[in-house]
């Protein structure tokens, strides 16, 4: 069956053109350059093409220029078959892309009757019956191109071909980027081309800084199939190793992976905390799911970012119930009932609080498991003094509570709550799968 | 006064070695190319260097190889005179930026005594007494290196240098970036070079399409002085109008863009809701310290990203009172007194719910101002059936509330909540203003 399906897929694949498998990102204007803004469109164009087994193999950042476009262009298709643009199609005068577009490929650009009757159409359903001709301008495109249409902006996605290799170039927003992407640059890339797969997987290891970690793991290491790659993430809690294997065949790949993630069981098993999903809110979701364990937060330091990284997974609302931000130290006592004694005697960062926030959470919100939060993240100092960086956190699962210390006097206040609120989910899951 | 102002800055710009305008920033390693990590560091780098007047021209993500690294290097030089490397420094077998930067600086690497005592010094400090051979090898660096201590990781980062040129070599993580570049990097920069200024300021524009705003201030940007230049950032809800100035005089160019904003007024005021600051937590926070207002959040499918966004914030603990994610329609009614008839009769997902969300919360944490949501981020529908996209939202000032519908059925969950959080935060900055 195994052989079946490998020649199955070999058959299938000779009907394709040809082979597609580097891309090159190229990320076109000043706000990200200038620091301004942070490219989440790279990180969503790579994912996406790697679960179709196109491996990003260089992403350049540039500024709106036109010599500077057409100079990454050329570079760009030296190294990759595929080539995404991003940014630099707006109605604004500081884009220049699309004439670099046209000088590169020797083209011409000239108005677009399709893309001009789209761009109407969805002008006129947002109530804008005067076409600028600013607007008017966003129909021209270059003469060889197949236009996509973009059906949450004005400006097209524009794909060229040269000697087989193609580009496609889209507008900058990532609320348009994203569906380009997805429902129509995917599928177009599927349906033309044969594919490599990429299979990922990512082993959460808690408890081992990286570099002993490698030493316990090298031979291991040495011995992976020469199809697979190993790479260290280490996160501020955590080491995550990550697999990749290539291949024609998925569930060979998929084989291949959980064959020698079990190997790695022997050497550190205690120390990994999920193998499957990576974020640490998808890791815990699972388990409560599964425990069929409902959740409750108390907040203070943390801000919300608890709940919010709860609910950002899909499906979290049969596991969350709810969650309070308490802020203002007497709403420690209005809302959470920790008593006015307690915080008098040991300040509101305290362990002692830190413990009754956590009882009175549960108690509010009557579920399984309750977390709490407490500390300074800065800069200022806090209400009673206590330095910056330092926090106690309780996680109470059922009747067993247990509070934690953590002092991070170096980070940034983002940093801080980002990373205390990982390090709170972290433990919970620790502790909910008996590690 | 002004002329005096302009030679002094000259005058004590001639004792520094020489001008330092372009930088080129180079990310190393397959996380970001794989999509696995979005690359917060350039954004950071970016940002700080920017602030020294330095502009960074171009970003490079590449993989970890030898050949690609050294091929890398020698573009960077050719655009800028500064060159930042972060990532490829870790103590495992997938990072070659060390050797790449020996070879191509034509060094050897060689074991720096000051740098292993640091190292041994910081693993001892974390009760790491036994260094392994791994470990040694980061206090291996090029001989020709200037090497600036990492005190919050064992990566050493090493400055070199070719022609008046600078390269600095980082590690990856970005908690090590983050102090390296404050404390070390920048200083140093400002002690030895002449730099120009560089100021931004972003005008925030609400209500007027991209297109049709560019058209009404379009003789206004023509009539920009030379040394301005805009740039044009449409977020989700709003369009950020960035203008900046360059040259010697930090107060001349203060005064500059401060006299052309001025000039917008007249043409687009109404539509302006900021002029200095950047982000809506931000300007919402100074609106509210202004008017001495506090505030307070209940939320259901934002799930604590309202509250996540106004903490973010520091001195936030000033206004912002608490709030509650009332995720389980139990909770709503408990915590926040929606009665259950309301809810019978038009569903969670309602213009009386979210009212009626805002009315408890203002009365459980006694604020000013009370903020609400409830709606169905998705993929799934809600409980009630109701359409993936549909959020209803109440901002109540004192005594006054209103409530709003936005139905935003493409945006993926993450999106979502992000879009509605900071539309709500702008919406409150409107009318708390008066726009």
């Amino acid at each position: 069956m195994f052989a079946t399906k490998i020649f199955t897929s070999f058959v299938s694949n000779l009907f394709k053109i040809k082979p597609m498998q580097n891309a090159v990102l190229i990320t076109i204007g000043d706000e990200i350059l200038s620091g301004n803004t942070v490219d989440t469109n790279s990180n969503f164009i790579a994912t996406e093409l790697k679960n179709i087994g196109i491996k990003v193999v260089q992403i350049f950042t540039i500024s709106d220029e036109i010599e500077i476009i057409k100079n990454t262009l050329k570079s760009a298709f030296e190294i990759g078959d595929l080539v995404i643009t991003t940014g630099g199609l707006g109605p604004t005068r500081d884009d220049k892309t699309k004439k670099a577009l046209a000088e590169f490929f020797d083209d011409e650009i000239a108005l677009d009757e399709v893309t001009f009757e789209h761009l109407k159409a969805y002008m006129e359903k947002r109530g804008r019956i005067e076409i600028l001709e600013r607007n008017r301008e966003q129909a021209f495109v270059p003469t060889k191109s197949t236009v996509f249409q973009n059906h949450y902006g004005t400006a097209p996605c524009m794909m060229m071909e040269q000697d087989g290799k193609l580009s496609f170039s889209l507008p900058g927003v990532p609320y348009e980027v994203k569906p380009l992407i997805k429902d129509q640059i995917i599928p177009y890339l599927k349906d033309k081309f044969s594919l490599n797969y990429l299979t990922t997987r990512i082993v959460s290891v808690v408890g081992i800084p990286e570099s002993i970690l490698a030493d316990q793991i090298e031979d291991w290491e040495l011995a992976l199939p020469a199809n697979l790659a190993l790479s260290y993430l280490p996160v501020g809690t955590r080491v995550k190793l990550r697999l990749t294997a290539t291949g024609i065949d998925e569930e060979f790949l998929q084989n291949q992976l959980e064959n020698e993630i079990q190997k790695l069981f022997p050497i550190i098993g205690e120390n990994i905390i999920a193998t499957h999903e990576d974020k640490i809110e998808k890791i815990l979701g699972e388990i409560l799911n599964e425990k069929e364990l409902t959740i409750s937060t108390a907040e203070s330091c943390t801000g919300g970012e608890l709940a919010q990284l709860l609910t950002s997974n899909p499906g979290s609302s049969k596991y969350f119930i709810g969650g309070i931000v308490a802020y203002a130290t007497q709403k420690k006592t209005d809302i959470l009932h920790v008593s006015e004694g307690t915080i008098e005697r040991f300040t509101v960062v305290s362990r002692e609080v830190s413990r009754e926030m956590a009882d009175g959470c549960q108690s509010v919100f009557k579920t399984d498991i309750s977390l709490s939060s407490t500390g300074v993240a800065g800069p200022g100092k806090g209400e009673d003094g206590k330095d910056v960086g330092l926090v106690y956190y309780t996680i109470k699962v059922k009747n067993e509570s247990e509070t934690f210390k953590l002092y991070l006097p170096h980070l940034e206040r983002k940093d801080f709550i980002y990373f205390v609120s990982q390090k709170i989910l972290q433990d919970l899951v620790g502790i909910l799968i008996g590690k």
